[in-house]
């Protein structure tokens, strides 16, 4: 499999737009934009790239450590380790900007390997950056700052084994560089899952997952990587940590849950043992659409309030559903044509505030027709529409797949990016309220079409999780000027709100600016206080996660 | 209420001994102890009391703080703020020991007067001591190490409102000196319960369950305490860290986590966002016997891994199956007998390896008689033989009785002490055994007659905690030494055969000198950087939890 360095996913893989003349149509009155392929990016092969920084004799002794094979100073090799899959990543390498670029990218094998890197600290001046499967849209690959140090890059594209499976007890040690696919395919031989499905699935990895506390499609019922994290090793540049392998402890702070979110600025993860379940027998997807956003949203907080725990449990709001629907082909669109859109629209439920809900429920037959039943006479109780399975079959079937429609859109000439918080229940419907007001407050002091939109997602009894996927036409030339204003604006009436900070995205470079406001002056000294004993001289993923002294 | 300053909870309850005819047959057998009561605690009236070190002056500041009505420097006060219920703790209180007294006992209202008391350490040299409910059995109260210092013991009795309850969100804000029964009345009101059920559940409070990672007896259903924290506030000797109110983060390490479990040793818990749930409609607890203990092990991972979540699934062994059995009186014995003790030893049930199963579950009336059907069957695939309703009332009712039993015990010279650890499934059973063995070891080395049962509790998807009561008889004048051996002998074999340190108990001062084994060096140089950090001059709880340089 080749990956596309500029955008997601496989190289042989797009977004298919044909057929979805519906969404053109949204493209066209939302943003102006006719469709048409504006724009493609650089062409790899006539880049030209700066020469490495690095000495030759670090190379020798880094040679000596990992092997000729796995170090690699060459400039594409180096270019391609230079991205994570930002909006800002993005226009940097459809630019071909070659300025981020690491001096040396290393292969590492096995933990001795990199404790004898950190060894080397004291007789050479070089910064590391962990790079998993280079996913990260918050700046946590890639875009760094080294003062000027040498940063060598360490790929764990080669720790990609399930090294053991305790079937007895639920729980496997992976490597850090294993893809979600790695995981699951090794997992499914026995009869078992981790349960852990993110967007980027396919091509995140265990260490990115648990370095930044990601959070899979299935979290309301499976939890988020940092549930099923039983224990985690931590190679630092003052030694290895590794915690133990205990179902839980009252052996004072958890110190797992230091390790497990630290992005790499402390040490890195050589080996996690994950709580897995059993595959379930049966899944079933529905859609239930409903009168209007807060319906949508109190079916939900009931829903999980007593104690009805589905895997997934997604609520779109009205422009997203209108996003979606726009969207949808054969499986789903003529469902709803069936159903009689003259119908839905005369009991109100396609008007502009109509939001769909997907719901799922994977486990025992038994189990899944139980809880299905209460869950759809709960949405009943709010008046939700059953859409039956297709729609359901239908998110299901290309939830892995959105991401290469941002590559589409990108050629026309957009802006597109995404980003998430999670509130309480509380305060859920103001601050969707109040961020889409900064959304659109920002596009007009930019003066741009621009467009966004939302879902509620990953539930707790508490609160949820928000997610924003917005659009806007790109400002040739002030990209990054005109996203910076955006994210800054929204980010801010996030935090000043008590949303936090990032929901599962994780810091990296692009919200450490908030983490003081957010955690406090004190909390973030806690932070450094760690960050300085694990990593004294400050050589481990500098400028993400922990705001600089 | 007035409560017992020697031994177990309130003055006028005690545990009625009569018509357990069963026990008093045990005790002989077992400990060769004829049950006839050998000593009395010391009689408070006539103690003498040390005079407080503390300063006229820092006492006349303290007062300036707190109010006159806040601040007490007398003697019975101080002894009566100087154990916990650990065995040594009762051992020192029954003989009278004011070794340990604190010099001044405070009792603050709001968490200014705490910030301010730290702002007096630029003048004085004190430690501080906080207190909840002191039901610590591990010396996270009381005896301390204050290398000489005066000792400031901050009670927080008059902290108990719940200050605010969101229906909402389900999150009540509560101060940390709430006990069990303050949370629980005023969540009932409005038809909610927090579900945490220590068996110290009358007499903890808020501010020691966060401190100290407590579990709860259906924390297999809603989790341990830390799972139940949505945000903690912390008041530290450098200022305060409240962490943000949001369901969920990845805003890097969790810096809640850290806080929680903190042990008093980086700064006072003065508030505590809980996490709520609706008060169950139902509840059904039922007693299951089965022929091994391996069999009921065998029964609770399935259970728990085919999805099913009890809120009390708790396996004796057999030792305290026939203990429990010995005990029981009207509810559960004549139950055994009407079913017929022939008839249950026929079939291999009441032999030897006999194990009792508690079986509790709590929810709405479809879905604790969907999950009871699907458990029992579970249960009887392990020949699991149903006991009915009765026994599991019967445990129900006495859940919360236990430790009064060992007040008596002790006045028939006894040691009685228990001790926890959790470990994964495939470990389970063989350190059970290990442990036993540890047991038997020590009470030969002892020369004393000795006794030790535990089970099976707290029950994961990977794993579960296993829970040790034992008793010997007393080694007069030796009775510290006596323990230790015991103690350390078991907790050796626990932390090197990878068993948690602690899975409900905390550190305290009891289990410190394993943390550096335990957590490893590194872990505990992480520890100490954030102690460090919070609490520079170390005058927080010294000598429980972080070890010592």
């Amino acid at each position: 499999m080749t990956t596309k360095w500029w955008g997601w996913g496989e190289s042989s893989r797009s977004y298919d737009l044909q057929d979805r003349k519906g969404f053109f149509v949204l493209l066209q009155e939302k943003l102006h934009c006719s469709g048409e392929v504006v724009q493609q990016p650089a062409n790899l092969e006539s880049l030209q790239f700066p020469a490495t920084r690095a000495d030759a004799a670090f190379v020798k002794r880094l040679v000596g450590i990992f092997g000729e094979e796995n170090v690699h100073a060459d400039g594409k090799d180096r270019f391609l380790h230079s991205f994570g899959k930002g909006y800002l990543d993005l226009i940097e390498a459809w630019k071909g900007n070659s300025q981020h670029l690491p001096d040396v990218v290393v292969y590492p094998t096995m933990d001795s390997q990199i404790a004898q890197l950190f060894s080397e600290s004291a007789n050479w001046d070089f910064v590391v950056v962990p790079f998993g499967g280079a996913t990260s849209v918050v700046g946590g690959v890639g875009r760094g700052v080294s003062d000027g140090k040498v940063v060598v890059c360490l790929d764990f594209r080669l720790m990609n084994r399930v090294v053991s499976i305790d079937e007895e007890s639920l729980l496997a040690e992976v490597q850090p560089g294993c893809t979600g696919p790695d995981v699951e395919r090794a997992l499914s031989q026995v009869g078992l899952t981790l349960g852990h499905f993110p967007q980027s699935f396919e091509f995140s990895t265990v260490g990115g997952w648990v370095a930044t506390r990601g959070a899979g499609y299935e979290s309301t019922r499976y939890g988020k990587i940092e549930d099923m994290v039983e224990s985690v090793r931590l190679v630092t540049p003052q030694g290895t940590i590794e915690t133990p392998r205990v179902p839980a402890s009252a052996a004072g702070p958890d110190i797992r849950q230091i390790l497990v979110g630290s992005e790499g600025t402390m040490g890195v993860i050589t080996a996690v043992n994950l709580r897995l379940r059993k595959a379930p027998a049966s899944k079933s997807y529905v859609g239930v659409l409903f009168r209007s956003f807060e319906d949508g949203i109190e079916t939900m907080r009931t829903m999980i309030q007593n104690d009805a725990v589905p895997n997934v449990v997604r609520l779109s709001n009205p422009s997203e559903t209108a996003a979606s629907l726009a969207l949808a082909r054969r499986d789903s669109a003529p469902l709803i044509e069936r159903v009689g859109t003259w119908f839905l629209k005369k009991r109100g439920y396609l008007d502009s505030k109509g939001s769909l809900l997907i719901l799922g429920f994977e486990g025992s037959h038994k189990w899944v027709r139980f809880e299905q039943k209460r869950a759809i006479a709960n949405c009943k109780q709010f008046h939700g529409f059953p859409l039956g399975e297709r729609v359901g079959r239908a998110w299901y079937k290309e939830r892995f797949e959105l991401p290469y429609l941002r590559d589409e859109l990108m050629k026309m000439g957009l802006l597109v990016e995404t980003l998430e918080t999670a509130t309480t229940w509380t305060h859920l419907s103001d601050l969707h309220s109040e961020i889409l007001s900064a959304f659109r407050e920002s596009f007009e002091e930019l003066q741009v079409p621009g467009f966004a939109m939302a879902h509620v997602s990953h539930v707790y009894r508490t609160g949820a999780s928000l997610y924003f996927t917005f659009m806007a036409r790109q400002l040739p030339g002030r990209e990054e000027e005109e996203w910076r204003l955006i994210k800054n604006k929204v980010t801010d009436v996030i935090v000043a709100r008590g949303g936090s900070l990032s929901h599962h995205h994780g810091i990296g470079l692009e919200h450490v600016k908030w983490m003081q406001q957010y955690w406090g002056p004190l909390g973030v000294r806690v932070l450094k206080s760690i960050k300085r004993e694990l990593d004294p001289k400050g050589m481990m993923n500098p400028g993400k996660l922990v705001p600089s002294e």
